[in-house]
C-alpha cells in the first residue's frame, strides 16, 4: 500500500508564472514520456511480477515515479497558479484575452482545466494506457523499461533547454538524473537472468536468424555491424528478397462446400468487368469543357 | 519511394476457417506491438535520420515490416474468407448465429469490417500512433526499437502457441525469427555510437546518479546488483527521502500584484470552513432509519 | 511524496485461477469508474488546490484510492497468475486454446498482456484521461468527486454479484464500503463552502433560470419537483420555445469587404441549381430494372 | 432548434431478451457507420453551410438520422430490459454470471453500463468524432456522404441476417432503407453543382492527371477501364517511376549558419561508426552456448 | 511484397526551415485525411479483395500513397531539419524560446518528437485507424475511396495556398494531382460493377425508398432534385413523420418471469415520488438570500 | 422522435469574424463539458429509463441540451464564416498565412475542417463517448448529472470572459443559465427517489462506513467535517492503516498441479540472480572515462 508524506522529494520553487512554460511541462505530466507512463508502466510489471527482487526494484521505482509526478506537477501548478486565480476571479485584461486566444494549448489548461495540472500532453492529448507497452515478459519488459527511461531522459534535456527559471532548472535536472539511475538499475536486472537473449522461451529458426535484408536499394549503401560482417548473411537479389521459405509467394486456405458456394457468389455480384468503359460520377460532375476525361455514349 | 511486388515475403498456407483464430492474429496486424507499429516506428525514424548508415538501416527494417503486414494480414484474410463469403452473400445458418453472438471480438470483424483485416487489435481496439515511442535521438530510438522488436518476439511466440496449422505455425515462427534478427541490428547500430551512455548530450547531476531509492518497505528485501554493491548508494530512511535537494520540500512562486489580489479573492470564495457541520447531500438522501450518519440540527 | 509499504490494505485470498473473471474486474482497474481514475482524479485536484484543508482531504483519498488500485490489481493477478505461467510456458492445452480462441477480451490479456494486470477496461480500451472531469473550481469539482464515487461504488456492487468466491466477495465489500465513506467526505467538503450554489462565481440570468421548458412532448405528461411547483415556469408552447431572447432565431456577423466578396465566391461556385434534374451515379450504378430512380434523359 | 416527440419514428416490438444480439446492435449506436456518426456528419456540416438548399436538405436527414438513433438505442434498451433488472437487484444466478464471463462484449454493458445503451461499438471502443469526415467543402462531403450512407446501409443488411426476431428485422429494414433513399438525395445535391470534379478549386497539373501508376507488379496484370484505355498513360518502368518530377529523387533544404554548426554537432556525436565491431547487449544477453553471435574480443 | 527505392517519387526542395509550416503539413503525414490513411485504406482492403483487377488496383494505389507519405515526411524534415539539430544540441536562443511556448503545437513536434515527423494531425493528435472506413464490400468501399481522395484534395488545395515556397508549393501540387487521378481510377473501377446501386445484396423496402423526409421546419423552405419531383414523396406532416409503420410508436419487449419480477423490486426501489417537495443539495448549497429556490420544511 | 425547427432558440448575433475566439468556444461544441456530451448523457440515459416522470425528465433536456448545440455551433460558424470563405476561395494574404502558422488550433479548423465547426475541444481532440459516465443507474446518474451541469456552467462562465462581444456574451450567459435550471432540476429528480443513499442497493460494510483514511501526514494537518467529528473514526496509524482486514497484508490463489509446474518453470527461466554483478549494456555504452558506472571483469 502507499503513503503520502506532505515534503515533496525536491522542493519546487518557482519565480514567476509562466502559462505557457507550464503548457510545455505537461509533456512530463500526462505525455506518453512522462511520469504517469512511468509510474504505471513498473507498477504494473510489479503486480504481475513473481521474482521478489524484481517486484521489490519495481515497486521502488513505481513509487519514486508517482513522486516525480507530483513535482512535475507542482511546478504546473505553481506556474499556473496566479493566472488560474486571476481568470476564475474574472480579472482578466485585454492583453490575456488576446493571449489566450493566439497562444498554444495553455488556453485549454485554462478554460477547460481551470489553471490545474491535466493529464494531458503539451498539444492536449489526453493521457492513455496505450503509451504503455508491458507484456508481462520479464526478458523483454525490462529491455521496454531501459527504452523507457531513456526517452523520458531526453525529454527532461529538452526541456531543460527552455527555461532560465533557476529553481525549474535544478529540479529537472534532478528528475533527469534519477532517469538515467533507473536505467542502471533496469540494465542490471535484465543481465542477472541468464540467458536473455532471444528474449522469451522459443529460440528462432536458425534459417532467417542471420539473414540481412538489403530492402532499400538504388542509391549508396553503408556498410556496418549491423548489416555485414561474418554475423549477417546479406539478401540483395530482389527475386530472392520474396517468398523466402522457397514456395510460390501465393497464399491458400482450405473452404468447406458452403463457403466455396458462397465465395462464388459473391466473385459474381460484385465481379468488375474489365472491358466495360462505364461512364462514372466523374464525367458527370466535370463541367462542359472537361476534356480530360473520356465520354463514352450512355451504356444501354 | 515504394515498390510492391505480387509474391509474398513468406507463401502463406492455411488449412481451413477460422474466424476466432483470425481475431487473435489481429494483434500482430493493428495491436500495439503489430507489424504496422513497427513499419512505422522505423520509417518515420528514418525520415528524420541524417546519418546515412542509419537511415539505410531503418528503411531496410521498415520495408520488411510492411511486407510482414502483409504477411499477417494475409493470413487473416485467408482464415476469414469463407466465412465473410458466407455473411455477404446472407448464407448464415443458425449455428453461424449463435456463434457471432456469443463469440468474442470477431462479430465486430463480421459486422463492421466484412471480414477483410482491420487494423485493430484482438480486442478491437483501432490501432493509434500513440504506441510509436520515437524521440528524434538515435542513442534514445534504437533502444526503443531493440525493446519494441523483444516485445514482438515474445506475442509471436504466444500466437504460435494457439494454434497447430501448421502452415501458419510456419509462417508466425519466421516472423518471430526476423525480430531476433532485427534485434540484432539495432543492437550493433547503438553499440557503434560512442559513447552513447546516458542517452543524450547532458550528463545527469553526480549527486543523485547513485543513490538507490528504498521506497517499498515493510517486508523482506531483495538484493541484487540492481540495488546494491559499490555502484550504489541505498537511501533507506523515509526522512532522508523526503526534500532530497536539502530544502523543506515546499514549493513557491513570486506572484505579480494582480495575481496576488485575484488569489485572496479566490481563497475567500471558496474557503472550507473546518468548523462546519453541514448537513449535506447524504443526510438528505439516506433513509430514515440512516443511524451511520450524524444529522446534526439544520443550520440557520 | 509517496512511500510504498509491502503490505496491502486488505489482504487478498483467491481461491483458484478464472482469467474470465479477471476480465471483468479489470472493470475497476482501468475502466472509466476504477480506481486508477479515482487516484488521479484526486491527486491532480490536489496538486491544484490552495485551501490547506481540501488539499489534505484530496491527498489522503487519492493516496487511499492507489492503495485500492494495487488491491484490485492483486486480485487480477492472483486470478491469471497459473494461466499466465502455462502460457508463457508453451504448456497450453487443446482446451485452453479452444477457450482463447472462444472467449472475451480474455484473449488480449493473455496474448497481448502476458497474464498481466493491464490498464483497460473489461471490453481491452485503454485507460484514457478523458475520464477525468476536473475543471479546477472546488464548487463543481467536489460535485464532481460525489457523483464518481456513486458510480464507482455500483460497479463494485454489481461485480460482487458475479462471484462466489468469500475472499474476492470480502475485498470487494470492502473496496465498494470505502466509496460510500469517500462520498460523505466530499458532500461535507462541498458543504463547508458557502454558498456553493450555483456553483463558480456569476450567477445566472434571472430571466431563464426558472424556466423549465417541456421539449419532449406527444404522450402523458408526467409532473414532479423537478418539473412542477412555484419554483418552475414550464414553457410547452413550441414557438414559445424558439428564440426565448425575443429575437428572430437567426444568425448574423459583420463580415469585411474582403470577407464578403469570398463569400459571394464561394457561395456562386458551390450554389446547387434548385431546378436541375441532373442524372447522378446512383442512376448509372442502378441495374438495367432499376425502375424506382427516375431516368431524365442525359443533359447536353 | 429540436422537439422531441414522444412517439418514435418506427414502432419497436422485440420478442424476448438477447443481450447478446444487443451487443451487435451497438454497431449502428455507436459504432462508426451508426446513426450518432451520421446525426453529427450532417449536422455539423449544416451548421457551416451557406447555401439554403443544401442547409436544409442537411438539417432534414440529420434530424432523421437523430431520429434513427432513438429507434436502434431503443431495441437495444428493450434486448437489455430484463437482464438489467435482474442484474440490478442481484437476481443473478450461475448461468448468469458464468455467461457474463465467458461472453462477449455484452459483460462490459451490463457491468460498466449498467444494461443501458452505451455509445460504443461492439467492441466496445467508444464512439469517435475521428468517425466524422466533413470537411467543409460540399464538392467533397456530399461525396462522403454517399459513401457513408452506402456503408451504414451495409451494416444494416449484415445485422438483418443475424436475428429472426420479426419485430427487430422490419425496424431494421426500415432503417437500412431509409440509407438508400438519403443516398439518392446527396447524388442529387452534388450533381446540382456544376461543375463538382475535381471538387474543390485548384485544377490538377495535367501533367500527372492522367498517368496510371503500375506500383504493383511480378505478377498477372489485370486491366479494365480504371487503368487502361485511352483516358491512360500507363507508367510501369521502375525507373519511370521514380522523380516523377525529372530531379533527381533527393531531398534538400537551405539552413542558417547556426542551424550547420548545430546539425554538424549533431551528426558528430551521433555519428555511427561503421567500421566498428561492438560487443552489444545481445552478446551479453545470449547464453554460453550462443554461437549464432559473433563475440569479439572487449573493446579497450 | 514491398521494395524500396532511395529516390523519392518527387523531389523534394525546400527554401528554408519553418517548423510552423512543418506543423501544418502533418495534416497531410499523419492527420485524418492524410497518406497513411489513404495507403492504409487501400493496402487493408487489397488484403481482403477476391477479385484479381480490383485487388490489383488497390495494391497500385496503396504503393503510390506510401510513396507519397515519404514525400510529405520529408518536406516536414526538412522544414525541421535545422531547428531540431539547434534543439538537440542546446544552441537556442531567447527568441526560439519564447516561441516554442507562444507557437502553436510545433512545440509538441519539437520537444517530444524531437523534432522528426511524427504520426499526429496539425493539432498533435495521433493516427488512429479509426479514420479508415473500409467495410469489406467494393461498392460502399469504392465510394469511400472517391470520397477520402475528394477530402485529400482539398486538403492539399488549403495547405499550397499557405506557402510561398515554390519547391513545396510544386510537391502538393503534384500529389493534390495525383488524388484526382485516383479518383478517376476508383469510379471507374466502382461502375464497372453492375449493378451497384444500392450498395450490398438486399434491396430496399419499396415502402420507404422514395419518401422525403421534411424534418427542419418553420422557415422557406427549398426545392431540389433532392427532395422534389417525381422521384419523390414528401411528408411533411408532423403526425406523419411519427411511426411511419402504422403503429403506435412506441416500444416493447417479452420478458420472463424472473425478469418481470426483477423489474418490478428495480422500479419500486428506484421509483421518483411525484409529490414529493424534497429540499436538495442546491437549497442547501445556496446562500442565505437565495430566493430563486423554494426552501419548504425539512421532511421527516 | 424528433423535430426541427429553423428557428434557433437563441438568436446570435455576433460583431465580426474571429477565428481564434471560435476555438476557445469549441470547447462547450466538441469539448468534455460540452453540449454534444451533455445531450448524448441524457439522451442515452432517457432510453434505458424506466421511471416515466425520469424519462420525460431526461428527454425534455437532452432535446434542449442538443438545440443548444446547435447555438453554440452556430457561434462558431459565425466566427469563422468570413475566413473559411476567403480560406476556401484561394484569397489568403500574407498576414493570414502567417497568423495560421504561428496562432492556436484555429489552424487545424481552417485547414483539416475548412472553417466548419467540428466536433473537437478547443485543442482539437475529437470528442470521444468516454466522456459520458452513464451507468444506468439513476442514484448515480443524476448525481452525475448534477456535477456535469456544475461543470458546464463554470466553463460557459470562463467563456463569458473572454469576449467582449455582447452578442457572443448574451448567448453564452444564456446557455450558462439554463444548465443551472437542469441543476435543479436535477437534484429534484435525485431526492424524490428516497432513500438515495448510499446509491444502490446494496449497504456498505459498517465495519470500514466511518473510517477516516489519514494517508498524507508529516506537515499540518487540517481538520473539518469531512475528517473529524462523531461522524468519523480516523485512522492515522501507518500500522494500523494496513492490511485493514486485520489480515496479514499478502495474496494468495489456489492452483492446479499443471498451473504449479508451470510457475515453478517459468520462476526457474526468469529468476534473477542476485549475486550476479554482470556487465550491461550501460557500461558497454558508456564512454572511457565513464568513473559513475563499476565495470567488473567480464564474467567467463
Amino acid at each position: 500500500m502507499f503513503f503520502h508524506h506532505k515534503k515533496l522529494m525536491y522542493t519546487v520553487r518557482v519565480r514567476e508564472s509562466n502559462p505557457q512554460l507550464a503548457t510545455l511541462m505537461l509533456e512530463q505530466f500526462g505525455g506518453p514520456q512522462g511520469e504517469l507512463a512511468a509510474a504505471m508502466r513498473y507498477f504494473t510489471q510489479g503486480l504481475g511480477e513473481c521474482d521478489p527482487g524484481r517486484k521489490d526494484l519495481l515497486m521502488d521505482i513505481a513509487t519514486e515515479e508517482i513522486s516525480h509526478l507530483e513535482i512535475i506537477g507542482t511546478i504546473i501548478a505553481m506556474l499556473n497558479r496566479g493566472p488560474k486565480a486571476v481568470q476564475s476571479e474574472g480579472m482578466l485584461e485585454a492583453e490575456d484575452m488576446r493571449l489566450l486566444g493566439q497562444n498554444s494549448t495553455s488556453h485549454t489548461e485554462q478554460i477547460l482545466y481551470g489553471g490545474g495540472p491535466a493529464l494531458v500532453n503539451s498539444s492536449g492529448v489526453p493521457w492513455t494506457a496505450a503509451y504503455i507497452d508491458t507484456i508481462g515478459e520479464p526478458t523483454a519488459d525490462l529491455r521496454s523499461n531501459i527504452a523507457a527511461e531513456a526517452r523520458a531522459k531526453l525529454v527532461y534535456e529538452r526541456l531543460i533547454n527552455l527555461t532560465d527559471d533557476p529553481g525549474i532548472k535544478d529540479a529537472l535536472t534532478f528528475l533527469m538524473t534519477r532517469e538515467v539511475a533507473h536505467m542502471k538499475s533496469f540494465e542490471k536486472a535484465l543481465h542477472s537472468i541468464k540467458p536473455n537473449f532471444p528474449p522469451g522461451r522459443v529460440p528462432g529458426d536458425p534459417a532467417f536468424t542471420d539473414l540481412y535484408m538489403d530492402m532499400s536499394q538504388g542509391g549508396v549503401e553503408s556498410e556496418g555491424s549491423w548489416n555485414s560482417g561474418e554475423l549477417w548473411e546479406r539478401v540483395s537479389d530482389r527475386d530472392a528478397q520474396a517468398a523466402l521459405d522457397g514456395g510460390d509467394g501465393g497464399c491458400s486456405v482450405g473452404l468447406t462446400e458452403r463457403e466455396q458456394r458462397a465465395e462464388a457468389t459473391m466473385v459474381m455480384r460484385t465481379t468488375s468487368a474489365p472491358d466495360a468503359r462505364p461512364t462514372t460520377g466523374a464525367e458527370l460532375g466535370a463541367g462542359p469543357g472537361a476534356g480530360a476525361l473520356d465520354l463514352p455514349p450512355r451504356e444501354p
